[in-house]
């Protein structure tokens, strides 16, 4: 998981693999006879592992469900601060790193993608009738994934966690106007909301 | 060019590039001596390009400055669905991939996102007073950039341009709201724009 995090998968060999985690070749074929199967293995850690490594210390100190969804992109900007901004999402980096990804490798990021999102959309949920009516929910959620990956990759590529900031900072305006625009849907019953309509004829 | 878009840099072998280019290896290190060589190259390629090979056809039909960036973000979609939905970002695959880029690689990439950001912040500018006064423009269209790279990723994760579109709905869903929000301040002169005051506080 370090290995692959730091290096990325492509330039970690199967030495460094048994220099870092001390054990001999045989050992390591027994229980991973690819490097693709170390690879499953360690997105299906990061997949059963989010609760407990992410999401629980983002929110352990925050309740209103709108925070929580800062608090979790406050997480990655720590991550990026802490490493000097070298710091790439692993489940984004390898998505663009491998190009021809087995289909089980796909799955297993998309899944990671999948668990971020579910967790974020709950957050929404959560914010009832804060957020307007006619909101797609499910899009936000995905929009604030965007937001997280966007932002890592400037901010990593510009070596300024700025890039990161700016981003979060232009997600958290579009979430203040979809509150006052839920805000001004209940007080006069018009349909001052987000223009769902629009998506209809798209 | 193509063969690191395809294959990505690290996979992609001198010998590769020998049979791809139809040239023995003489002429290749006699004009670049490394591989590393040929990536600063290509960036180069993509950088002076961008007018000619990205902005120019996507904004031929097209003079709304607003609409000039969603008529940007489009010419991605038509690369996700020509690709089958594998299509990344030639950029921003190759600034996750890399993990310690060497300083001219990593320079070349952010000059690369700032070709990008400017000629997206020129549209912003060209929009005038529809956004509102106290929007950080820059902000904006490095979020405009967050938006193409997130929905790309998630697209070709999930194999499935729906999460581009839904993406790219969310950004304008946020425009939608921005530009109502600069009508009711010019209309009443009350501030009911983005909250700029939030930042000093951050």
């Amino acid at each position: 998981m370090q290995l692959f995090w730091e290096k990325g998968y492509g330039s970690t060999s199967i030495a460094d693999v048994l220099q870092g985690a001390g054990v001999n070749s045989g050992s390591l074929y027994h229980f991973f006879p690819g490097k693709q199967d170390l690879l499953l293995a360690v997105l299906d850690l990061y997949e059963t592992g989010m609760n407990e490594m992410l999401l629980k210390p983002a929110w352990v100190h925050v309740d209103d469900p709108i925070e929580r969804v800062f608090a979790l992109l406050a997480r990655y900007r720590q991550s990026i601060v802490s490493t000097d901004c070298v710091y790439g999402c692993p489940i984004g980096s390898i998505a663009l790193e491998i190009h021809e990804p087995d289909p089980p490798v796909r799955a297993a990021l998309a899944r990671n993608f999948d668990g971020w999102t579910t967790a974020v959309l709950g957050c929404l949920l959560d914010a009832g009738d804060r957020l307007p009516r006619s909101l797609d929910r499910k899009a936000l959620a995905e929009f604030v994934l965007t937001t997280m990956e966007g932002g890592v990759m400037q901010a990593r590529t510009h070596r300024d966690v700025g890039f990161f900031d700016r981003t979060v900072q232009q997600l958290r305006d579009y979430f203040e106007l979809l509150v006052r625009a839920a805000g001004t849907d209940t007080a006069t019953g018009r349909s001052k909301e987000v223009p769902a309509r629009r998506r209809a004829h798209r």
